[in-house]
This record gives C-alpha cells, sequence and structure tokens, in this order.
C-alpha cells in the first residue's frame, strides 16, 4: 500500500517527551477520506496511554483522537465528502461493520473489536494507528463526521471524545424537563455535561469536591452545586436525582451518589478509575438502584451530538496551545491543572 | 387499643436459641385482617435479623415473614377478604398509602419508610411488629395477598419473600423468549428464579460454584448449568447474556458475570452480601452495562406473583418441619444444608 511521509508528535518510550517524529499515513483508498487537521484535543486517555496505565504500546506512539479538520482529499467511491469540507474524527476508526453491534449504531462493542483512532491494530494498513496529534489522518469514510462550522472550531475539538462520553448516557438516561440530573466532578467531561444537560432541558445538579468550583459550576449553567464534603448539604439530595454522571476518574465512594437517587435511579460511570470502586449490597438492592458505565457513543450518535452541540452553541471551555507545549500540558493535565480542556492548534506543526 | 394473646416463637437475645413465648396482636380494626397462620417459610434474612447482622433488635423479636393461612376474621370495612379465604402476608404490613412511590405500587421505597412484618415500628399498634413464627397474624388488608390453592401450600410459602424477590427483577428486566438469562447460586431464591425465568419462556443458564448442583439445576428447568469455576466454560458466555439474577449472599466477583453481558446488559444483586462487591470501570464503561440491585415488590407485583406461580405450578423445593426443630433449621441453614428452603407446619406449634 502506498504512503506519504507526515509529521507528528509522539513518543517512543513511557516518560520520554513527545518530540516531532514522522509517520507513514496511507494513500486515500477507494473508500478513505484524507483530512488535514487543524485542531486537536487533548484528552486524560492520551495521558493513561502514553503513561502505559492500559498497558505497554507499540513505538512510536502518536496520541490524539479529538481531530477536527478539512478535507484534502477522497477516495474513488466517497460521496459524502469533498475536498474543502469540514470533518472530524474521533477515537475509533474501524470496526467488523456487519455485526449485530455495528449494524445497530454500537460500533465501540464491535464484536470483533474496534480500531481505535491511535495505539490500535491498523487492520487496513498494518502496524498501529497513529493519532491526531499529526498534520493528516486517513481512514473510511464511515468513521468520519461532518463538522459542523462552529465560531470557535478549536473549543469544538473536545467534543469527538469528552462531548460524545457524555451526551451518549445524557441521552440514554433521558435527561430533559422534569428530571433532576446530578453530574459529578467538574473537568473536562464534567463541564461538558453540565452545558448538555441544561441544552436538554434537565435541572442539574454540580456535586463537586472543591469549593473553588462551586461558582463555574454556576457559571456553567448548573442550576446547583454542592460541595460533597457537607454532609447536611448531601442529606438535602437523598432519593431526589434520576441519574447521576460520574466522571471521576479517581477511587471514589460512590455508595453516597447511589444514596441520592429516586427509585430506578442510575449512577453512570463515565470516568476510569484504575482500582475497583467498591458498592454496598444496600445502596442498590434498595430502590432498584443501579451502578453503569457508559462508554464514547457510536459514529451515528456523534454526528448527532455535534449537530445538537452546534445548534446550542455548545463547546469545550479550552486552552489552545502549540504542540511544541505539549509536554507542559500533559504535566499540567496530570495535576489537573487547566480549565477545561487542552486544544492544539496544528498549525504550529510547520511542514 | 384491644389486644389478644397468641402463642408465638421468639428469642430475647443474639444467640439465645428460639423458643416458645406469648406475644400480643392487636383486635382487628375496621381495615384489618386477622389470619390464622398455616405455614411460615424460613428465609435467610430470618437469620440475619437473629443474628444481629442488620443491627441490634427489640425484645423479644418473633421472626417469620413468609406466611400462608387461613382467615379468621376481618373489620368492618373489610370487603376484599371473609373468613375463610386463603390468605397470605410477606415481608410488608404497612406503609404511608399516600407518597408516590406507594400509589406507584413501590411500597417498598416508601418516602415514609415500610413497616416490616417484624422487629419493625409497628404504628397501629404500637411497639414492634411480631413475624409469622405465630399462630396469627393482623394488618391493614392493602397487605394482605390473596392466595391461590396450590395443592401444596406448605411448599407455596417461600414464594412471600424469596419469590417475589426474583420475580420483581425477572420482570422489570424482561424474561421472554429470546432472553438469555443468567441465575448465579443455586439456593432458596436461585432455585425459584430457574423455575419462573423458563416459564417466562427465557433461555436459562445457572452458574454454580458446585459440581454436585449441576444436574439439580437441569432437573430445575435450566437448559445450561456451568460451573463457575471452569474458565474454559466461563469463557463461552462472554458477551452473551441480556441478564443475570445475582442471588449470592457472600462476597464474590461479580466483574466476572458483568463479562458475560452482552451490550446494556445488567447483572441484577438479590443478595445481600454482608461486605462491599468491587467493580471495575472496564467492565461497567464497555458494554454500558450495570451492576443493579433490586429488593422485595409491591404488593400488587407480589400478588401477580402468586397467580402467575399458581398458574405455572411453581412453589419452592421444600423441606416442612415442626417449629420446635426451628433451631436446628437455622443451624443448617447457616451452613447452606437445606434443599432450598425450610417452611414450618405451624400446626406444630399448639395452642
Amino acid at each position: 500500500m502506498n504512503t506519504k511521509q507526515v509529521k507528528a508528535y509522539g513518543t517512543t518510550a513511557i516518560a520520554e517527551p513527545l518530540h516531532e517524529l514522522t509517520i507513514n499515513r496511507r494513500t486515500v483508498q477507494a473508500h478513505d477520506v484524507e483530512m488535514e487537521i487543524l485542531y486537536c484535543g487533548i484528552c486524560h486517555s492520551d495521558l493513561h496511554q502514553i503513561n502505559g496505565d492500559f498497558g505497554p504500546f507499540a513505538v512510536p506512539i502518536v496520541p490524539g483522537h479529538e481531530m477536527v479538520g478539512r478535507v484534502t482529499a477522497v477516495g474513488a467511491h466517497v460521496t459524502n465528502f469533498k475536498a474543502g469540507d469540514l470533518a472530524a474524527i474521533g477515537c475509533i476508526v474501524d470496526s467488523c461493520g456487519h455485526c449485530e453491534y455495528c449494524n445497530d449504531g454500537l460500533e465501540p462493542f464491535c464484536d470483533e473489536g474496534v480500531t481505535y483512532s491511535f495505539n490500535s491494530n491498523d487492520k487496513v494498513s498494518g502496524g498501529q494507528t497513529f493519532g491526531g496529534f499529526s498534520k493528516t489522518y486517513v481512514c473510511h469514510e464511515k468513521y468520519v463526521l461532518h463538522m459542523p462550522s462552529f465560531t470557535n472550531l478549536a473549543a469544538a475539538a473536545p467534543l469527538l471524545c469528552a462531548g460524545i462520553t457524555v451526551y451518549s448516557p445524557l441521552k440514554h438516561w433521558q435527561a430533559g424537563p422534569g428530571k433532576k440530573v446530578g453530574i459529578l466532578g467538574i473537568g473536562g467531561l464534567g463541564h461538558i455535561a453540565i452545558k448538555m444537560a441544561k441544552a436538554m432541558g434537565a435541572h442539574v445538579t454540580v456535586f463537586t469536591t472543591s469549593a473553588a468550583k462551586i461558582e463555574d459550576a454556576k457559571r456553567l449553567g448548573a442550576d446547583e452545586a454542592v460541595l460533597s464534603a457537607d454532609a447536611e448539604q448531601m442529606a438535602k439530595y437523598n432519593r431526589k436525582l434520576h441519574f447521576i454522571i460520574d466522571t471521576v476518574s479517581a477511587k471514589h465512594d460512590v455508595n453516597v451518589y447511589l444514596n441520592l437517587l429516586r427509585h430506578d435511579g442510575t449512577v453512570v460511570l463515565v470516568g476510569l478509575p484504575p482500582e475497583p470502586l467498591e458498592i454496598g449490597a444496600f445502596n442498590v438492592v434498595l430502590g432498584r438502584r443501579s451502578f453503569a458505565g457508559s462508554n464514547i457513543g457510536g459514529i451515528a450518535e456523534t454526528q448527532e451530538m455535534l449537530d445538537f452541540c452546534f445548534q446550542h452553541n455548545i463547546t469545550a471551555d479550552s486552552e489552545i496551545i502549540n504542540i511544541q507545549d505539549v509536554n507542559e500540558a500533559f504535566e499540567r493535565l496530570a495535576k489537573g491543572d487547566v480549565k477545561y480542556r487542552f486544544v492544539i492548534d496544528m498549525a504550529s506543526l510547520k511542514n
């Protein structure tokens, strides 16, 4: 398969800083779309991967899976995109395409396993996939989204992972008028969840461990914001919420939040704490409550989410950086020092 | 309030054997039903209570909450029962009757808290409620069930707690044709769950730690029975089940079972392990799976369950004992030495 050399940022070992390198991208095949990457968000799972938290990685590893760009070329059979279109690519760039889950728009649960946009076996080109910290991306048109013309296109990049990760459960558990929704944690995911849940018409209560974030929760649109350490305040929410989106990625006591749920309520984990979480039997048995998880969404739902966000003018609160500052950004991300998402202006990676 | 003295079996301290004693039952009020107890099942939660596992208890404590009997008297305003009717009383004998949950038939989640049939504050008579290890029971007609004329009335007593505890989640998670349902554990609850899930038309796979129970699972109607320690057999069920009823009351690894679920599948805990259970984030996040709990059901659902079991000839596999053997029965229950439920013939408690 013919390839093109493309500049990228990646690393060849854990603890080695990311640096400029060159990768090969395949030339467009009949159903491929090639996109110049304009902006790429930085997600906590990029950090997990380069830290080896999810296991060893093939080298080099080029992170990045929140890509917004402009189509530069399409394959002979592509009719849905043309050069010049705004486009986007998220976490998934391939799946079997024929199992019941792919047929149902649940590609992330594909029977044969999905190909992620980076550090995944590339079934088409061989080797592994390289992510969006690069000048271009090439994949099958099925996994390319139409990007609405957001005024702040850079700040829309995090929607491709952080956005769909909270949109999907908000939709599934039916956030809307009359629903009391809790958001646990105000970070990359939580701050977008607040905006989306409000736009869907739900009553939104935010729970945070940080007194400094109470005001910010309200600025972001929350109806109420509660310091989770304040037992007296917390008690007021006992049995009150329909469901809670739990964005916390560290070990925490979810039983406290299960008790805030109404009958049939659900705490939905979208964070990825490395240690198991402990659930007391009575906290789920009483009130038929659930502790559930939710992953990113399928491709069709990701498109729906982008269109919803465009309609409601929702983007991430973003700090735009140059690619040369990516190592410092990862250091700050590890400390939670970002409000609330880094996005790389890929023009800074000169050809 | 006028009372009658009634013989019962109970205890006044943890570790003290149950013995004969006398309790007071109120005389029937306008909306009350009085029932002579013919049979009373023994449930693991009776054992938990007399062991003090759920906290201290008021003395004396008279267990028993799976009562089948015959109506002996009704209050002036009762039109739905008459003397001579077969009747039954389960776990709940009072609730506020006007909150949204009571209105929705979800009495166990009553906003004001329910009154359980024993060791609960009795809002009508004062003091605490005394359970079914006694000659009679008196409560408001709303909490009395019409007992179908089961051929083996004794073996139907365990339906009042064990039965509804598994019927309710089987209905809620929609066991039926085309559904692959797992049952984890074959005991008092599990063996009834197998019978019910089959009667509902589901494909039933039983998971057990006991090789000796594999054949029994099939005798009870299971389509498949798997030794959970056999990793090779277990792997065949990966991503295959719609939901699993988890009847295990000891600490166990539910992650193993979460991984057997299809997308949107649920492990439903109906056991009450005393220690928290650990859930790994990826086991729920991938496939939007849930770990849920389920309690007994409401009164209307309990009636529906009794009628369903009568129609499908479902009772518990029961060992009928005299009340004088109840202490030995508790010892055997603690060791899991019963197939699968003890039921007391209350005629053995002589007047």
